[in-house]
């Protein structure tokens, strides 16, 4: 599982990497399935899915990243459809649960053998209006090998991005708290899991993204 | 981080290895508050959290196992409160998200130097009476050293005994598909990361557990 990927300048496009993204909306409203269903709806207007792959069923959607700029297309089909739930909820409280996944590009086994681990451009973000509060792990699956050193590092390092960019509020056991609008939220995830990407082949994230919430509101 | 932790036949407590959950219910009603609120108060009854600390924040819960038999504990309190947010909805839909951690106490730093990882028992679950599907991930964040083999190889260990337990019924990108009565789906994944967890010390699992969704009971 150790590739070597600092020796070619063949850069390893995001099919191959299984770039993509798996995520449930959680409207909490009796109206949920209207919700959803207009909010992926929304989303998949507008051309926000071009170079992007959807699969719904019945417990969260696939994302597949067919084309560059993978992350690019990623966070903004998310932000679009998290905060389109926001709005067809009425402001309402949503939460979006996210995994954010490349390296392992099959659907049990990981036969990583590319070579050329990309190392994307941060990703820009537009405004939803809508702001978030979320919980957020990385995990870089290091294995062995020359660069399978201590899987802290790359975490501490993105915790400090994050704090750097005024997402991150606060550690609690097991996830760092991000604040901000839904986008940077995304973003903040997406430019972290990406950044470690280009060093290790197997990197994992999930956010715990919620909008709307009354215990939100009763902070502000 | 590779600890050498086959030299002693102390075992370190739930505690020192940070063992333990987070957690986040989403009914999918107006009425929210009231069925959380409900869940965790008659999940807290009745001796269910002894040798648990719980805390709940604006996003999750955090559920710290203090004590052995801690894989038991955090089961048999999991599946009470998602059983407990089913009955309060009245058999509406409510998602779970479950986050599984050990090997990495702090709350932001891992510090783990403990040597003895246990060996648990598979938990014994109670039937809820509650069917769930459910998408889940494991992952083993080998770091190198001798045990730092390819992190690939648990996870298609802990695959392989979920189907032989019957609980595993598909794969999809990212995640392995588990149904069962929802004390079971939760147990496939805890005695799955605690086996991992008897080599490798830091040890996350996520699970989005569905019960009561519209598309589950259009299944049957």
């Amino acid at each position: 599982m150790s590739t070597t990927h600092h020796q070619t300048a063949t850069t390893a496009a995001p099919a191959q990497l299984g770039i993509g993204a798996r995520f449930s909306l959680h409207p909490h409203c009796d109206d949920f399935v209207r919700v959803i269903l207009d909010a992926l709806e929304e989303a998949a207007a507008g051309g926000r899915t071009d170079g992007l792959v959807l699969q719904t069923d019945e417990v969260s959607t696939y994302v597949g990243a067919l084309e560059a700029p993978a992350e690019q297309r990623l966070t903004d089909y998310l932000a679009g459809v998290v905060a389109a739930a926001s709005r067809h909820s009425g402001g309402g409280h949503v939460v979006a649960h996210v995994l954010l996944s490349r390296g392992c590009p099959g659907e049990r086994t990981c036969d990583l053998t590319v070579t050329g681990l990309p190392s994307p451009e941060p990703v820009v973000v537009e405004p939803t209006g809508v702001p978030a509060v979320a919980q957020w792990s990385l995990y870089p699956l290091l294995d062995g090998g020359p660069d399978g050193g201590d899987h802290m590092v790359p975490i501490e390092a993105a915790i400090a991005a994050a704090q750097k960019r005024g997402t991150a509020d606060g550690a609690a056991h097991y996830a760092t708290r991000l604040t901000g609008e839904v986008a940077e939220v995304l973003a903040t995830a997406v430019d972290a899991w990406a950044a470690v990407g280009a060093h290790v082949p197997h990197v994992v994230s999930h956010l715990t993204v919620s909008v709307g919430s009354p215990s939100l509101r009763a902070d502000r």
